[in-house]
Formats: structure tokens, C-alpha cells, sequence
């Protein structure tokens, strides 16, 4: 099989590089390990940047978005008994999109498939060869059969445990990493979203998030210990803490509703340089990794092959490869500053066990200084929001 | 010997209590271990923040400080290869003062004995009493003899290892703090500043502080390991390694001269809690520490007294107990803003030995925001010359 653009994995950064690649004229081949029911309700992040709401606009993408996305002017911050709300809208003139993940990725399979683009579902790559040829392979098995599929270029969007980011040879990439000593309890809930926009809570027994997916569905998230058991958590006691981490303002209380789906993930910062390597380009959660503090992952994903398809555009179309050669730095700024912003939620919002308390009070007089400083909370909206240029 | 406010310690925070007080037509005795000679040359701060200034031009004390400060209405950093300069009174309509710590300790008592009012030099205070009485005491000994000053309130100014903090029962007071795995070394040189504006830099082999007293006179800094003894670093070894920090953009270099002294301090924050026990109010250093960087500590001494003086105003003018109640917790709020903020600057350009590869990254990510983002820089620079309310 032979293709001009072979992308590895059918996230969000795969399928819009397909998508973007098919509009330039460039054809390209999609190989996904799991099922497309599978990647279709795969439950993952739920927040779109201005910007990738913008992309996927102007990819013709965005006629569910609209109708079904809720747009956000603001968040709540909640700490010391207090409510603040950053209004976001107003501070920096932007605004977030509620939107699931998956409803972008079912999106994004429907527009593939309405133009006949081959989407390989249930093929998974086993490896990579002829990188630094002009002719790369993909070598995958699907069906219980070898197969490779022949390109000009790779594109490694297969996440943080896929082959791509494997094949570059030892010593070429550097990794910057860091863990949290905490973890996410998060829950689907059938249950309407007490209010219209997020809550990020500051409570002396840990973070949760206020969150949700549809006027029907709320999401929530709760910090748990990083080796936390899902099963010491029956859904009461998921409500109860909560209850005590989020009822901490007069006249309020979280509505319930049953469990949909629950589970527990790691916090994990993670950047690998560069992201490119001959004819390998990375992209999304396969280089770079954030908590989910900040919203970020997604909106990286979709950053980074917004650069890498006008890239490929313009080697295809004049053979130019200024852009190419560009990309892993250029990619790298936006990644690096969402790093640092979904790092400073992090601090700023976590109980660490082992904080000591001058950390603790430094926390407070953070979530303080957000309150009162409009330069502050204009800081934090924009790094929200995502900034235009990086 | 009976006076209305006993002050032990003839610092920036004390004599401003005294001044601020005797305005007030309170009456108040100062206490000093040292000599008026020691305490008039002790080197210290050199940055005043408006509302500082603001405030030593309402007591009337400014004269010599409008002739002879140097208002600096931006500061630049220095990092990877690039100027960048913070334009603090375009974003923020505020200014900095440059004036050494030492000529605000000369013009304060130079005020104090044009009233008339006591400053007893080289009276080492011994110890307090009767704090929970409204008669407490303040012992010391001048010349050999010990004796005792009778107040209504004692102000503690003395500073970290001063005794007024010292006399509060166990238990009272929660301490916080951090140390930081380095120290500066000072250099004050008899060599006209190469800049009008502080220079900030960030470089691989650690954080260098380019300053000046006056028009005549520099002020350096050099990050050195915390252990760092003096006798290691000659002259010429400090001008070298202040070259290669700080001569890292095109056509800059540092103006030499003859080092007039120089000496390594040690890197804390600190902040004890509350700053008032009973009769016994602390001020300061006494009750806070931060690292010089964000050149906060003399402004937050100053702040302190402004509110400690009107607050025992009160207490005199109507009896009223209200602001003395108030003053730790009104104080502690800017205390802990300049505590982060303190840190935020301190973590921003220091180099860590045990700095892993991803917090420097960080690092790095975070100045090319100040450098880019007029909301980060504006949060910086309202730090930086002094928030007007906390």
C-alpha cells in the first residue's frame, strides 16, 4: 500500500491531519489499532481553545460544534470558603468550548469517511523503517496479517505508548519529564451540571473540578492519591467528597445523578525534543504530555498538525521545506508554554501531602493575587483561552 | 525611664514607627545595639517602591531622596542571548526609586534629632516583660548598665535575630520558611553604571544582578553556592564572572572599578505568624524574611509601620482597638503577596544545581512569556514597583 502521508493513530491529531492533508490534495492513510466504536467513546479531554475552535471551523468542521458546544465566558475559582470568577471573555476578548473529545473524533471520522479517505481501524503499527529515506514504511498488522504501507512522510500521532516516538534511534531525543504525587478520580455523571461554567476548587483535603459534557451530563474530578484503588471509591463515597470539597459556598450543592463511568489517571508532565526525526514528524500526546489542569492536551494536538499540514502543503506544493524544518521548534514554543501554564494550575490548585506550609500559604496567596489582580487573572484567561501566537 | 511606645531596633521599620508616631504627637523611645556610625553605613536594600516614596514624601522626609534617587521606570532581564526590558511605569503608571536603605537610616535620624526624639545607640535590648500587661517592659544595657524602659506598647523592629520575637510564649507563633540552595555575592564598586536601568540575567552559570547606588557607584550581584567562602573569589575573579553573565547581548560591557566591599548573604524566606502578641507588635525582618530579588524587604518594613502607626494613632486619638486588632492580618496580606512574589523572581532567574532538565525548561518558557505577554508583564511589574492595596 502506498500513500503520500502516513499517519499513525486516529486521535484527534491524526484525523485532523488527514482532514487538513485531504484539503491541500495530499492523500494520506489513517492506521488506528482499536475499533472506531472504540476511539468514537473513548472519554478523554473536554475543553476547545478559541483557536481550535477556529480550525475547526475553518475545516469545515464545526456544524455540530456549533449547535451542540457550549461556550464558556469565565470559570470559578473556589478556595478559602470564597468564589471568584475569571471572567475570561472580558479579559481577554476569547472563549473556550465545551466539547468533548470524542465528539471532535467522531467529527472528524465522518468527514474522512464522506470523502472516502481510508481510515484503517483495528491495524496496528509495529513499526517504522526508512525513516531517513525518501520512501518511509509503516509496517502494521490488521486482521491477523503483515502489512506496509509506503510514503513519503510519517506522521507519529499514536500517543505516549505508541511505536512512533520508539523508532527514532537512542540519543537523538531528549525527554523532560515530571510526576505529581497525585492522581484523578474522574466520573461521567447523568446528572445536569449545577451551574454554566467549570469549577476549579482549592480545599484543604484536595483539588476537584466542576465540570461538564452536555446540559445532561456533568464530569467531575476529584485528586486522589497517585496509587489510589478505584475500588475503595463506591459512587457515595464519590459524592460525599464532593459535597465537602465543592459545597464550600453559601447556597450551592452539586446535583446527582448516577454513575455513568469512572476511573483513575495519572498526572504527568512530559516533552520530548526535537519532534521531528528525517522523514518521522510527532505530534500530540506521542511528544508531549500535560496534566490536565489546564486543559491543554487536546488543544496541543490539534496546534501541532495545524503546523504540520501547512508544512507538508507547502513541500508538496513547491517543495519548499522551511516549514518542515521549522516545526518541531515552532511546535515546541506553544507546547512548552502550555507545560508551564498547566503546571502553575497545577501547584496553584493541588493539596500536595507533602507541601510544607509555606508552599501551602504561598498557594492561598496565589489564588489571592488571581482575585484581585486583573493583570493576573488576565494572564492565567489567556493561557486558558490559548493564545493566538506563541 | 517611661515612654509611650517602646522601639527596639533602629532599622528602616523602627525609626519610620518613631517618626510616623511623633507626628502623631506619640511619644516613643528607640533602642539600638549598635552605633548611630554602624547603623548609617550597614549596607542594604536600594530599591523603593512608589508607595514607599509615597510615604516618605507625606512624613516629610523626601527631600534629599527627590534630589538624589534615581527613578527607574523599567527593568531589564537578560536570558538566552536577549535584552528584554520590562517598561513597569508604562504598564503599571508607577516608578521605582533607587536610594540606598542606609540614606533613608540617615534621613530618619536625621529627622528624629531635629525633634528632639531619643534614639539610644549601642543599648542592647536584654529581653521584654509584662507583654500581657498594659505596662510592658523593655530591659537593656547601654554603657555597661542594665536598665529599663516602661511603655504602653512595644514595636519589635530588631530584625530576624533580634529578641522581640524571642520573648513571645511558645506556641504562639507558627513559623514558615524556606531556604534556597544558594546565596549572593555583593559587590559594591566605585564605577559609574553602564545602564540606567537594574539588569536582571539568567545564565547558565546562575543569576547575576546588575545595579547601581548612584551615578558613581554600581551595586553587583553574583548566585554563588551557599557555602561559598569570600576569600575565593579576588576581585578580578568577580569581574570576570559578572562579564561572562552579564555580557551576553551585542555591544554592552560592564564598567570596572575598584570594589569598595563585598560579602556573601544566604537566600531565605520566612514569615512568622501573627505579627502581634498582647502589647508586643513585630515589624520587619523580624517577622519576615524575603530573597533580595524582588527587592521587597525595606518596602515591606515600611509598609508595616504605616499601618502599625496609624493603627496606634487610633489607639491614643479614641481609644479605639479596631486597626491595632487588624494590623497582622492586614500586614500579612502583603507580606505573603511579596513572599510570592519574592519567590516567583528568585525561581525565574536562578540557576538550581539540582534543577532537573524540565524545571529548567520551565525556567526558560517563563521568561519568554514575561518577554511576550503584556498581562504577565504587568503582573511582574505591579510586583515589582508595589501593589498600592493588598
Amino acid at each position: 500500500m502506498r500513500t503520500q502521508v502516513g499517519i499513525v493513530g486516529a486521535g484527534p491529531a491524526g484525523l485532523m491531519l488527514a482532514h487538513l492533508l485531504h484539503r491541500h490534495g495530499i492523500s494520506s492513510v489513517v492506521l488506528e489499532r482499536q475499533s472506531r466504536e472504540y476511539v468514537e467513546h473513548r472519554l478523554r479531554a473536554g475543553v476547545l481553545e478559541q483557536g481550535s475552535v477556529d480550525l475547526l471551523r475553518r475545516a469545515g468542521l464545526a456544524d455540530r460544534l456549533d449547535r451542540e458546544g457550549l461556550r464558556h465566558e469565565g470559570i470559578e475559582l473556589r478556595f478559602d470558603g470564597r468564589s471568584h470568577r475569571v471572567p475570561m471573555t472580558e479579559l481577554t476578548g476569547r472563549a473556550i468550548t465545551v466539547y468533548g473529545q470524542q465528539e471532535v473524533v467522531k467529527d472528524l471520522i465522518a468527514a474522512r469517511l464522506a470523502v472516502g479517505g481510508p481510515i484503517l481501524f483495528e491495524a496496528e503499527a509495529t513499526g517504522l523503517a526508512g525513516l531517513d529515506s525518501d520512501s518511509p514504511v509503516v509496517r502494521f498488522r490488521q486482521g491477523g496479517r503483515d502489512a506496509e504501507l509506503r510514503c513519503d512522510f510519517v506522521a507519529g500521532c499514536d500517543g505516549f505508548h505508541g511505536v512512533s516516538r520508539a523508532a527514532v534511534p537512542e540519543g537523538v531525543l531528549t525527554t523532560y519529564e515530571r510526576t505529581y504525587p497525585f492522581a484523578w478520580l474522574g466520573v461521567l455523571a447523568a446528572a445536569p451540571p449545577a451551574v454554566d461554567e467549570l469549577i476549579y476548587a482549592n480545599h484543604e483535603r484536595g483539588f476537584a473540578l466542576y465540570s461538564m459534557r452536555s446540559p445532561q451530563i456533568s464530569r467531575l474530578y476529584l485528586q486522589v492519591a497517585p496509587d489510589e484503588d478505584i475500588a475503595n471509591w463506591p459512587d457515595e463515597r464519590i459524592w460525599a467528597e464532593l459535597r465537602t470539597r465543592l459545597e464550600t459556598v453559601p447556597d450551592w450543592s452539586l446535583t446527582e445523578g448516577p454513575v455513568l463511568e469512572k476511573s483513575i489517571t495519572p498526572m504527568r508532565s512530559f516533552v520530548v525534543e526535537p519532534m521531528r526525526w528525517e522523514r518521522l514528524y510527532l505530534a500530540g500526546d506521542a511528544v508531549h504530555i500535560v496534566p490536565p489542569t489546564g486543559a491543554k492536551g487536546m488543544n496541543l494536538a490539534l496546534a501541532d498538525v495545524a503546523l504540520l499540514g501547512d508544512a507538508l502543503a507547502a513541500w508538496y506544493d513547491s517543495g519548499r521545506t522551511d516549514l518542515l524544518d521549522a516545526y518541531s521548534d515552532t511546535a515546541l514554543r506553544r507546547v512548552w508554554r502550555a507545560q508551564h501554564f498547566s503546571w502553575w494550575m497545577t501547584s496553584m490548585l493541588h493539596r500536595l501531602d507533602d507541601q510544607d506550609p509555606y508552599e501551602a500559604k504561598l498557594q492561598t496567596s496565589t489564588l489571592h493575587y488571581v482575585a484581585t489582580s486583573r493583570a493576573y487573572a488576565t494572564s492565567l484567561a489567556e493561557n486558558y483561552v490559548g493564545l493566538p501566537e506563541v
